[in-house]
């Protein structure tokens, strides 16, 4: 029999939910050491909490976090919670020894996910961020062919995560759903938000960047706020990019914005190497678009691997070759492996600590993009 | 609280896991008057009865079908067994008055169809046989718009279902996950598999088929049998296409095949109205494309909606826009649908009644193969 | 300085313009021993076929057609008229000795097709018929990689060709522009305009034809004649889709359509081998799809090579990789493959004699499409 | 009949020949009131020179350009010299009143180009750049859906231009084919010979551009220069990116290389408006991409325009719906336009004043990528 893992959860967002499906669904399908267990639930709003806890399953609610990451029969505490909240959460989670999964991104900003990093490592607790989209079985694998050297020197990274849906003036700022337009609760906009997301598997695919540039606009200078029913001036970033180098000498490229009439969800990545390329997109994350300079001069192209394979990373775990699973599966990846280290007493990545290099390049982009100058990072 | 549907499950292959998957996850999900409880699975083999019982949470093994049918803490009994055993299973569920969810194709031929329906019709049971592809999001929404008249006279319809994992002449047939290659168990080979699924999608997009002309073929003529060991001729078909025409005067192609190299599951279907064409497939499952004819003359082209918006068919009860969801999904639409008609004793398509007419298109498609004559449906 | 070869064009429709463009520009791009000449052109409308040769330069109008394949000044007659008039004209100008390139189809029936091969045949004359499709590069490329055997034993040959544009029942039929319409002038409907391309790239890449059974429809049944003013019955087949076994084993599907709401002229054909397949449309006529069954496991998938290198068929006398050429270069193409064969006096393929075993395929299919029964080619 | 315009081509390289069928075509497919009519070409080797022009049929080889431009016979010059070469033609052209047709960039540099600029305007004579891209007809459709309004506010627009040619370190610098490499002969590498499309596109598309930051790399440090045969350092730009803000308010984000393995020539763009967004690639030249958020909710998707009906820019004048032409055209189309504008004694488009518009923008992102500060346009 498996041995439990007891979740503490705290927030009931869409997040909430992403990770409840993750950590109940991981068992039916990986065979694993531990089994995570829907122990609690801490939120904000008690009725919306209970509600979430019955839907989910999760065995009571507490009143509030602090009561929850003290709670003794609590093995892990998932933090879901606004941005602002990360930092506190964590810390005190880890001073009773909870291993830690945090929603992305780790930080309001790198000083904050300092201290967390320290707090983390000095009580020697099991800890992870969820940059889910590594663990999509495309990302996974696009990271094993790179790992193999196939590409040789590398030239190019380029990335973008394009959004249409705050294009509307009249769409309010602040509060539930919504907080991800208020800086007070998020720390920034795009950059934290989608650029984060970029930067974590930029890192984990090509290495460490150096320096950067970037640009920011808002383009919404206004918005009713949902709390206060008040105009107030939007202080998030609608639009980010900026150009950089990494540590390999390539060159990078990043976009983002919330104004890109047509996206929904449009996280793309490319890799130029001397021997290959790579290229992924989140709309159709089942293909991986391969070229290899070593195929036959006249028969070279892109190829658009659909993976799902039983030799793909992950794949065996679910149907047949053909066969698509979706977003929600990178947070049951991310589970099943986040308890394999476990067991091992190993680090499970991302861990704060590779957050937290996610978060020093988001804070140089954001200064960048207010200095106008190059940053190192 | 919602009551409870208790099922029991026979079988516990392929099929087996994606119906219990689906009955786990639909109340996460949706909200529902009855919720599934896993209440008790058989099967041939024990241990992996019990394996499997394990793995999805069952609460009991039956030691033979016949005991489980007869179980008076059993609602409804799913069959997931190979097809020669539908008739007999749902026969004797329905003299129990069990509600039956039967895989696809219905039965091993027409005539034993219709005993089916004459069964569960005067049992007066709710019953459904699992045609999933029906509640792929796109394939709804594809139903939606052309139940809405948009399309206009309708001139035609065509699809395939092409995969490849049989060119290999090792691969032996009969037995454990091969029975879908040995007619006795199967019926036919890619008639009844994947032919099926395109008949009943037809049918329900397109209306009735009245005749038809088919081609069968079956290339690789004899495989070592999986349980004999014994070499034996290949009786099933490999590969089937046809041409038909529909009651509403449009004509119909279809191509199924196991022997086309580098397609592992690719359903595709494609419908062309005097206004208005629709085009779909299952390697990229969440995209429906669409032809309007009634678009300004020189912005007319092919669009590809990315089925994953609030207002698109189920997707309300996921994620949000942009993030797609999988194969298995399909499944759990299809509990949820059932789980709704149930409550309301109304009928859940495709009803036993449904799926007997894609029977007769099967059937009569197979007598074409051999006779080389038209045949009436 | 390369020696002329003297072209007596006859029509000036649509298939003129594609021919002359073909010849003028020819020598600009190809190194041969013959550069085409437009000497003369003869046609039905005196005042249009001399705007005719003033647009594309031709030396001079005849005033029938009769007086140009006798004309001592013309090596080749170019026979662009509707197809009722191939079989006449090219038995008289085999009777004068000259070179006849033919446009498709080669007659309005086998029998006729008959009479002109044993024509030019005695009479010892180049001869070519204006499948221009097989020189799209693609095309081409397709063949070499067939030939070379890498597909290994076929299984799958499907092809179709779909257009939408007579949906309207208003559209007039007969005439000038319109004759393809109007049976008497045509043939047929859509088996000697569309299939017969199909059924010639076919053959030439998948050997010959031995059974077919077809189901051809008329969608609108009666239609205003241009020319007499009166609404009279249309007896072109509108849509013609047809199975059929190859010599090679292999299993045949071909769709031609005018109604297919949506697609312009969507020329596609894909092959399935043991080891590989390939796939085009001639929509995006410079992609070749190709899956390489050679590639490692989890690295298969399919590969769109832009077919526009230096060492792509014919791309070496154009541009650089990347840089597009378009339809209208097959016609180019198959002028510089015939000036080459005329120079080595060898066969110019499609021969009359290959393109009458596409009319023999297509009598089968038409047939067949009135009997309802499957027909030997 | 139409009237001459005499030509004289300077220099028999690739756009030579691009220019020079350009020339040759435009008179079979479009009514104009001039002819351009092949007079003599000059260039620096005399035995090229003279095959180039027995190849085309140009009148006459003269021995070096100052006799051309002073030749009473020509009416206008086409400069398809290296970059270095441009300004002194240009400039002497002007003198003796020679309408003139440049290719692009139009100088090494801003000064060189107000230089020419000046001449020009002084001399008054009819003056074009060779920015053909605006002439695919998919892109000039661009440009008439964003003149209608249609897009509303514009927040992005990005272009790439991405090529692969130059990974290899053997391949030499400097010389004939090769002196794209040579900053002497070229004046910059991606920055004037792919960025330069790129930004002449945007302006046209979407307005000024105000201010960059840019990034410039020489991935390969020396290569042997092939006329000294030493091994020399690589002074060009191998690859370059920059983000910048247009007048409109909108963002821009350019990138341009010859290191990104799998791409031959892969110009695209992209521009994001409130209510509309287009796409637009070259190796699919003939797809215009559109998102409408006019579109009822569900039914929003991106549409794939293949721009080929008659109702498309400048596709009257070729074959049917469906049926590409290719890169070639677009400069048969500027030729068009700029004999339109000759018989109107109008500006043709892109003008040397519109040309050096875009040479100010690649000299500040060729100096932004020196001093890694924003520079202002």
């Amino acid at each position: 029999m498996a041995k439990p893992l007891r979740i503490g959860m705290i927030g009931y967002g869409f997040m909430g939910r992403a990770h409840s499906n993750g950590y109940k669904r991981v068992s039916d399908f990986f065979d694993l050491e531990y089994t995570p267990v829907l122990q609690a639930v801490a939120a904000r709003d008690p009725a919306k909490a209970k509600e979430f806890a019955d839907r989910w399953g999760y065995g009571r609610v507490e009143s509030d976090w602090q009561k929850l990451v003290a709670a003794p029969d609590i093995d892990a505490i998932d933090i879901c919670t606004p941005n602002n909240l990360h930092a506190e959460i964590a810390i005190e989670a880890a001073k009773h020894g909870k291993a830690i999964l945090c929603e992305k991104p780790l930080s309001m900003d790198t000083s904050e996910g300092e201290r967390m990093v320290a707090a983390i490592e000095k009580a020697g607790v099991p800890n992870m961020v969820w940059y889910n989209y590594r663990r999509i079985p495309a990302v996974t694998f696009a990271k094993q062919i790179i790992d193999s050297g196939q590409l040789g020197r590398i030239f190019h990274y380029r990335a973008n995560f394009l959004q249409d849906w705050t294009i509307s003036a009249d769409l309010p700022q602040g509060g539930a759903g919504l907080w991800r337009l208020d800086a007070k609760a998020a720390g920034s906009g795009v950059t934290g938000d989608l650029l984060a997301h970029c930067i974590d598997t930029a890192i984990w695919l090509n290495g460490s960047v150096t320096d950067v540039t970037a640009m920011t606009e808002t383009f919404v200078k206004e918005r009713q706020h949902q709390l206060t029913g008040q105009r107030e001036p939007v202080t998030i970033d609608d639009a980010c990019s900026f150009l950089c180098h990494f540590q390999n000498g390539s060159l990078g490229l990043f976009e983002s914005t919330r104004y890109a009439r047509g996206h929904k969800a449009l996280y793309t990545f490319e890799i130029n190497g001397e021997n290959m390329s790579l290229k992924w997109d989140l709309h159709d994350l089942h293909r991986l678009q391969v070229f290899d300079y070593k195929d036959a001069g006249n028969m070279r192209g892109w190829k658009s691997i659909h993976v799902t394979d039983g030799d793909h990373p992950y794949m065996d775990k679910w149907w047949v070759p053909g066969l698509a699973i979706g977003y929600e599966h990178s947070f049951v990846h991310q589970v099943a492996d986040f308890l394999e280290a476990y067991a091992k007493k190993q680090p499970a990545h991302p861990t704060f600590r590779d957050a937290l290099e996610t978060q020093r390049v988001c804070d140089a982009v954001l200064l960048s993009g207010k200095s106008h100058q190059w940053v190192n990072v």
